[in-house]
């Protein structure tokens, strides 16, 4: 998770491991269960009005008074649709049936509804309307589990998947203090919206306390409309390496030092940058490599820069492959750094391992979507999800569906409501395989 | 000047043409006339109390109460070389000595005692101080010139070399709201240190008002150390180029966007800063170029930049080579464009045409070195001076010490005693070359 710092294989193997249960899907009752589509639609179009921009889009960040309005909102729709509704002391919403079964454990499905500023109207809603929705209609269906279900909405994803790592236990006290982007602290905004700080370790969940964990999401990069595939099966969620990366050479007087005498770390920090690029498209994959943030000192047209900070990201679903391809970048920036005259140091700022998705739970997925006639591509999702969490309590899914041009965390994020229907009823027939066959 | 943006050639031919005059070197009596080394080291000590730094070096700001204290001081050291001291409305303090000819123009020397933050004890001082130093040698070995002369101690050299630009009446009323390093507008400044910004035009001079300046200075750069020369002969100074360039991609999520569909604009932007290091290298010659400032946005470790702002700084003697590069850069950066999916687009903030000194000039500078046994390169100002605004009022020249390492603008900046003093007396031997020989 964000504390893990080690992208070993054998780190690996023990998450895949861990993310193995004891069950097999079979065909399931009730087959033919639907969503209310048009009800769904309309759902999300409620709820983007809460922070709603005047450009489009819709800036509801976390413990914001917009969070609280959607979050009420919510509410409504979840004791709307019979289910017993209480908030954690993180935060997080909970909507509750009880299943047939007493000594089973729920099954729990769901996302967020907070968004970054001036984000869209897809990222996290998707899933959270349409588990709701999910409920609504097996309630409105007489559908009675065998499990208890509960629909989550976890609380300040975009601000680092907070809600779900309560559940964990890794929320700690320096994380209260933080600063969202609402303006409050993390700490004080667990209490706007109704969680009680004290007793946050109350929060926390067990290894077997749930039967199973299933999130719907846009996917938010453009592979599933590119192949014009209706439900992406995500693999897993990739790991994440960040580095600060720091270039010393020399600062100098642009004018009178001439090309040679230079120890120019803007153009180290030029060719390391193409470098990047260069090794993390130099083999097969879906990893990808990003330097988006470069500073240079001192900043002046007409200086030399003598450092220059930047940072470094990469992903993938496999961390020895994040491993191997940090080596590689290092390698090749010390022969830049000799070739300029300048060295480069490393500071590690955040890792999280890769959570791979539980691979029967994906089969499910897949299977689910193909008897609906919906194509399928199995995919790894490059964004963290409240999911990678989830994948460390109990076996987990995720079911994509296509993102417009690819784009999300922006006004233009789009998903058509054809989709969207699409993912919640592949999402409700998973949840009635899972109950009958586990 | 500042304001020219013109590096044709044509420009150039205008340029070197209005450098000539009508007179020739002839050998000049007191050949044997020397400064008093000792004390002209003395005086750079004393003054480099003035603003001097715990850590070395000194912060002597234009309009600082330290440049004023500065000034005081020098004002001091002119009156004791019997000298009439006046300042113009420009707030430029002149050191006047009458000569046998009343028909005469004057002879000016002189540079600047204002520095840089966190600046250097050489830079300005050493042609200010030897400037003064000529004069007091020449009133002590009782030698009379036929010219009148004048030692000018420029203000504001190092914020944009105001008190030269004044001369030729380019400091607008729009320069005078600037603010400099001091905190002061430049024209509540020019008022501090005893100039009349309502009067500033009176400080305005016409070509022939002058026989000719020269001006002393360390070179700044590494190369008369690097090449074990005394004495620098400047060839002139080198014209600038300055450009913002804008590159615009698109801005998307770093986790979910492959690598194949990105429109990365920091990519863009390595590729261009290393391509204008390539470029300016792929021809002889002393021109340089450089990407000194660099801003990323939205500039965060996880998103594509969607836009980059960079600045690109080229310099050479010869203007129309700086107009060729620059084309060859936007040609280049155009195929970069074309690769990444970005755009480049330019917008010039900056461009002083080069100035030359003049030819007859330099031969001086060269024989009188030689004739004391001094070695000498000719070579261009890669940095500005006050002498490239003079060049437009008279034939004007430059000798340049030796700068240690070639640091400059940092409180390691050095020239030796020795390498002072023999800019001095070359400098002493220039002035009294000059006015026996015009």
């Amino acid at each position: 998770m964000t504390s893990r710092r080690d992208f070993s294989r054998a780190s690996l193997a023990a998450l895949g491991a861990a993310a193995l249960g004891s069950w097999r899907p079979l065909p399931a009752p009730f087959a033919d269960a639907r969503v209310n589509g048009a009800r769904l639609n309309a759902h999300l179009k409620e709820l983007s009005k809460f922070g709603a921009n005047p450009q489009g889009g819709v800036s509801r960040t976390a413990y914001s008074e917009f969070d609280k309005q959607g979050r009420e909102y919510v509410t409504g729709l979840l004791r709307a649709a019979k289910l017993e509704v209480r908030v954690d002391t993180a935060g997080n919403i909970f909507g509750r049936r009880a299943g047939s079964n007493p000594a089973l454990k729920p099954i729990w499905f769901g996302s967020h509804i907070d968004s970054v500023p001036e984000g869209g109207n897809y990222d996290g809603t998707v899933g959270s309307l349409s588990s709701i929705e999910v409920a609504q209609s097996l309630a409105e269906q007489n559908i009675t589990t065998k499990h208890p279900f509960e629909v989550v909405i976890f609380q300040n994803e975009e601000g680092g998947t907070v809600g779900s790592r309560a559940l964990l236990g890794e929320v700690k006290p320096s994380d209260l203090a933080l600063v969202a982007r609402s303006g409050k602290t993390i700490g004080d905004g667990i209490a706007f919206i109704g969680g009680t700080v004290a007793r946050l370790a109350e929060s926390r969940r067990a290894k077997g306390d749930i039967a199973a964990y299933i999130e719907l999401h846009i996917e938010q990069g453009g592979t599933l409309e590119k192949e014009k595939k209706n439900i992406g099966v995500v693999e897993g969620i990739v790991g994440i390496g960040w580095w600060d990366v720091t270039i010393e050479g020399f600062s100098n007087h642009a004018g009178t030092t001439a090309m040679n005498e230079r120890r120019d770390s803007m153009l180290a920090f030029a060719r390391f940058a193409d470098m990047v690029n260069r090794v993390v498209t130099s083999e097969p994959g879906r990893q990808v490599g990003t330097v988006g943030r470069v500073q240079a000192f001192p900043g002046a047209p007409n200086v030399i820069p003598g450092r220059v900070l930047c940072s470094l990201e990469l992903r993938d679903l496999d961390n020895a492959k994040i491993a191997r391809l940090y080596d590689r970048v290092r390698a090749e920036a010390a022969k830049i750094g000799q070739a300029t005259g300048t060295t480069f140091s490393y500071k590690s700022t955040h890792a999280s391992a890769s959570a791979l998705t539980d691979p029967r739970l994906q089969k499910v997925i897949e299977a689910k979507a193909k008897e609906m006639g919906l194509s399928t591509r199995y995919l790894p999702s490059g964004a963290g999800h409240d999911a990678q969490h989830m994948a460390m309590l109990c076996p987990s899914a995720m079911i994509f569906v296509p993102s417009a041009k690819g784009i999300s965390h922006a006004p233009t994020e789009y998903s058509s409501p054809e989709d969207i229907v699409n993912g919640a009823n592949v999402l409700m027939q998973t949840v009635l395989t899972i109950d009958a066959t586990m």
